[in-house]
């Protein structure tokens, strides 16, 4: 399986230029008490819909041909990259259809109709249904993780975070299917082999964990999560390369310690953190990262798409 | 009653500049798209101890005397101004005694003595136990809001608001004692003639349009707002002066807008505005400002201090 380099990095760094948000990094003075690390957090919640989802989908726009694009796309979701898609679509003028299981939040389809993407909702195999109108259409399918380009994409967050901080010890990424963290990990690794990148997954979707364990992507047959964002249940096989090759720890961490870490991220760096981005702080609290003490450690806050009723009841 | 100056502001931005965060300004393509104008968020939420109160304390102290500094000073507040002053105290060695209600918010009496400030809560007359206190001890009154170099303080939000957008047509300010928006508009009035400040007061404590109406600073019986940044009972001399002189207009909001203000930051800005700072955003939805289309808007998020507690109260 082909690995991507910092080269395809730079290249989606050209192509999103302009049209996202160079999203800020925040020292945590906070945090830094905490554990007695220099704590930063990247803020990519204030990317455009919400979340880092749209910088894989428009690195991987980009490398589609004229035709391709005319014909329209199609992807799976139930969240943040469904608004993605549909969001990048509607910038380029391309169709977008969007395959979201029946019992999706409704804010999110609302939203994902909302930048013109066509929703069909499914309470069938979200896989199956995609492949099948994908086929009938002749759409392209733009792979929520399981993508070079999507890789490359989500690695321009890597390359943003060595920018801001080049001397970054630890940086700390979610795992849902494996695109952030394998393209954060590239940039990273790459340019600082002794910076040490560790992933983030919820005790009831350990996905990644398992692949590792088998050494060939898992798919569980049931995931069960607060962190949305981080309950895909399979991983792709791409993303499982890229892991191996250059993460240097996953943990895994409870329901509960992620909701008490959005709160703390709500009340001391009041910004809003959805539960995927907050996994990244109870990590760093949780006390099974071995934290550089003085150094210099990142935790990707990579959305903030969490309403008012959802924050109610975690309350 | 003297207006302080541009030249009082630049002076208290030396005082504060590297002791504080030059706290970002954001565009909001949300407010902007309801609105009509290009709207800005004034994130001073990120500031210091939660809220902008730290600028205005940090230059009252720079022109305090090495003896009224070394007996100590004294404030009365119920939260933002108390952890303020102790934190400022704190940085600058400086004993601070803060006269606290007996029924303030419990965490803000913990953070204000976090800051190693000693907390005297009563439920009787604050001003009065203050002045009697202050007398017996020999301590300098660092009052929240009506002291020139309170105002001149704050006055740097407007000075960072100019240089961060030049040809603002507007700014949007919540008006409590009135510190912040007597600063603000120094610096904003005295650059740009033409541009606009409008003052949003909750209409359960509308302390400044009562003294503006009786041109003489009002004391309200009763004060019943959800927004306690705003909820001083009286304004000072000073601020109403310069309200006089530099403020156009004054709107007056509901609870209810303030709160549904405050969930929509969240839920599309992803950052944690507390009720005071949410009213500005409310003073612009309400239709009671006239919007400049195409213009440029500047809300100003004056803090962010409000809890898992208040939050799942007003979900």
């Amino acid at each position: 399986m082909p690995l991507i380099t910092p080269q395809d990095i730079a290249a989606a760094q050209t192509v999103i230029s302009g049209r996202l948000h160079r999203t800020p990094i925040q020292p945590s003075a906070f945090l830094s008490n905490q554990t007695g690390a220099r704590v930063h957090l990247k803020l990519e919640l204030f990317q455009k819909t919400g979340s880092f989802k749209p910088r894989g989908v428009l690195n991987r726009l980009h490398h589609m041909s004229i035709e391709e694009k005319s014909k329209g796309i199609i992807t799976l979701s139930a969240g943040n990259h469904a608004q993605a898609v549909a969001w990048a679509a509607q910038q380029e003028g391309i169709p977008a259809t969007v395959i979201m299981p029946a019992h999706a939040v409704q804010a999110k389809v609302d939203a994902t109709r909302g930048y013109g993407g066509e929703v069909i909702q499914t309470d069938g195999n979200l896989l199956e249904v995609c492949q099948h109108v994908q086929e009938e259409r002749g759409l392209t399918l733009v792979h929520p993780f399981d993508h070079p380009d999507i890789i490359a994409g989500q690695g321009t967050v890597g390359q943003e975070i060595l920018e801001d901080v080049p001397d970054v010890d630890l940086v700390i990424v979610g795992v849902g299917g494996g695109g952030l963290i394998s393209g954060v990990a590239v940039a990273i690794k790459q340019a600082n082999p002794t910076a040490r990148v560790i992933g983030v997954e919820p005790e009831g979707a350990p996905t990644m964990t398992r692949s590792l364990e088998k050494n060939a992507p898992a798919h569980l047959d049931h995931v069960d999560t607060v962190a949305d964002g981080l309950a895909a249940p399979f991983v792709g096989a791409h993303n499982l390369a890229h892991v191996q090759t250059f993460v240097d720890e996953l943990v895994q961490i409870s329901d509960e310690e992620i909701i008490r870490s959005m709160w703390l991220i709500i009340e001391r760096c009041k910004v809003v953190a959805e539960p995927a981005a907050a996994s990244t702080v109870a990590a760093l609290l949780s006390g099974q990262v071995t934290v550089p003490q003085g150094g210099q450690v990142v935790c990707i806050l990579s959305g903030g798409n969490v309403d008012r009723e959802r924050l109610k009841r975690m309350a």
